[in-house]
């Protein structure tokens, strides 16, 4: 596991404290894990943070008490990191530290991670206080926000996790999907390959699609044989110091029908330009509309029924989303320099098969940087 | 993915509707994903079910619309069952369908799963109807306590899950975990042959944790090189048919020390000990007191700190927790036949090593029944 510097985390903190102040919160409590693993370097699967002043207190239990030494002795804690024993419940722990630091104060939550249950008996507990009591107050994506824009260590890892899954992709191609295999195994070798160029794991379950199965977007890898004539889909993604990438190749086995090539075509002119549309100042919904114009312009727009791409980061589907505006839905994003995204188009024709294409995407200043390299030509056109 | 007979199904949602009417509640909106699997068969990243009177409503968005396809034209559907299109949010699609079906009525939310800002959406969304609105109560472990105890379709499947994971560890022990290979290597190898033994995913981060890490409970495997002398801790779990089972071996490469024979004799009879208790009456945190006692008794009481195990089924964490009562934690689960968890007492002694061994065991009226079945003498005695 690469770990972010001190200085990063440090200014990653400071960042966050102003945030907190701007909400009008004296404290934030941390219980989602990515964004824990963000502020502190901690990659437990368990835990809490609270970010209150100059401290930022880690609840952990024994289970990991080795790994927090390594971070101390390594040098990689945040400023102000104290480490709080959890002997039993973590509510228990949060609830005593909070009544403990933060009496009368306003404290915020992740109200998007925290369950109704938890929360509820944690404002239970802390109201037997009474007067002094902390004060919980909902708060939202304070982190997730600070995530959008990648800081340096951050696009490191993740150019580094691009170079390697497209050397996994072009393996892949060359050796993996071939007449005869079962979609499963394929798919298991693909995480094999994975896990051997040095990823953690995979982002997520390998979709390998073939034939008709290629239809759906979100299909599972099954008993289905490859064969002649197929086109295959294959999505896979890779874990890498905590931050993952992805990328889709749609392949033909023996020749392509003509029917095939055209929708190769068309997805493959929807793919460059999102990607030709991707700059900073732009909306993301603008790059999903460049997508979907080109498909649309092709007859394909009832075939493209998912977004144009995604965020990534530390987790595999994080803001930006690129796709449509919803009508109740939240404001666009507006791109950054240093957001990240992949860029998936795709057209979907039952009974037929499918097509999908997926890089991943760093916005520059001078519009975008592509993670990952892996012809589209060789396979197919 | 092997699904449940669709008279499994109808048995389930007869038990679901008892709970619903002796919760005081007219339906159920279920959004914890592995409840929707065991409820409706559908294994989808994304959906929602309400459970209303005789009709099973399942929501999904067009990703899905083959996958269910599938299931109805399989016959393994839910009776009264119904799709609803959800061609934007979830939460306004739910929103919509209960204002039309449950107009006045009281519907039960999983409070332990949803968080407060959906909880909140919602319940802000559904009172612009009125006096009409329907009420949402907070609800909790429905259908999770009905999973408790498993059927014969989910026994089945954890049978032969256990079959394959024991062959599986078989095979790593004979040829996997061999001195001067690399933890990351060792577990990228036994995750590649879980994945031809034909389980669908890694239930969880193998741990392959060698020497002095072998001391850490929750070790991700790094880029220790297996070495002579070394206590090694291999600890994996497989997903087939949506159901998990787990496994825990420890090796020593080359001659054991007579302390790591000692410790290891010591856990061996701590689980012994453990799995000797189980039986249908008693409470699981006598099974874990079992294993506690023994591991005292042989000076080891501090080395142990985490619980004896805990249960499988869709979640590879579930329900009984074979563990410590705690003092202001729930009461223990009573023991029944159709119960499935883990047994793994460990010993852990930093600077030195550990040991940790686990099976998986089905209650049964005579007591318990083994699902795995790998030598533990061959590795140290």
């Amino acid at each position: 596991m690469s770990l972010a510097p001190r200085d990063m985390l440090a200014a990653r903190l400071d960042r966050l404290r102003q945030a907190i102040r701007e909400t009008g919160l004296d404290a934030l409590a941390v219980t989602h894990l990515p964004n824990i693993f963000y502020l502190s370097n901690f990659a437990g699967s368990a835990g809490m943070v609270v970010v209150a002043g100059p401290r930022l207190y880690l609840l952990a239990d024994f289970r990991y008490s080795a790994a927090v030494a390594d971070l101390t002795s390594a040098g990689r804690t945040p400023p102000g990191f104290a480490l709080v024993d959890v002997p039993g419940s973590y509510d228990e722990a949060l609830a005593a530290l909070l009544a403990d630091v933060l009496a009368g104060r306003r404290v915020g939550f992740e109200a998007a991670h925290v369950p109704v249950k938890e929360h509820a008996w944690l404002t239970a507990r802390l109201g037997a206080a009474g007067e002094s009591a902390p004060h919980l107050v909902a708060a939202e994506g304070l982190v997730e926000r600070m995530r959008l824009v990648k800081d340096g260590h951050e696009l490191g890892l993740l150019r580094e996790g691009g170079r390697l899954i497209s050397e996994v992709a072009r393996g892949v191609l060359r050796q993996v999907a071939r007449p005869g295999r079962r979609e499963r195994e394929v798919a298991a070798d693909i995480d094999h390959r994975m896990r051997r160029a040095g990823f953690e794991r995979a982002a997520f379950e390998t979709i390998v699609a073939s034939g008709p199965n290629a239809a759906l977007p979100h299909a599972r890898p099954g008993d289905r044989v490859l064969s002649e004539g197929d086109l295959v889909v294959l999505d896979f993604g890779g874990v890498r110091g905590g931050y993952c990438v992805d990328l889709t190749r749609t392949v033909a086995l023996g020749s392509p029908s003509p029917e095939a090539v055209r929708i190769y075509r068309a997805v493959a002119a929807a793919q460059d330009a999102a990607l030709g549309s991707v700059r900073p100042g732009i909306t993301a919904d603008r790059v999903d509309a460049a997508a979907r114009e080109t498909l649309a312009a092709a007859g394909l727009g009832e075939a493209f029924g998912h977004s144009t791409g995604h965020g990534l980061g530390l987790e595999v589907h994080e803001d930006p989303r690129v796709g449509r505006l919803r009508p109740e839905g939240p404001p666009p994003t507006v791109l950054e320099a240093g957001m990240v995204c992949t860029i998936e188009p795709g057209a979907y024709v039952p009974g037929f098969g499918g097509v999908r294409l997926e890089d991943d995407v760093v916005v520059t200043a001078a519009g975008a940087e592509l993670l990952t390299d892996v012809p589209r030509e060789a396979q197919l056109l």
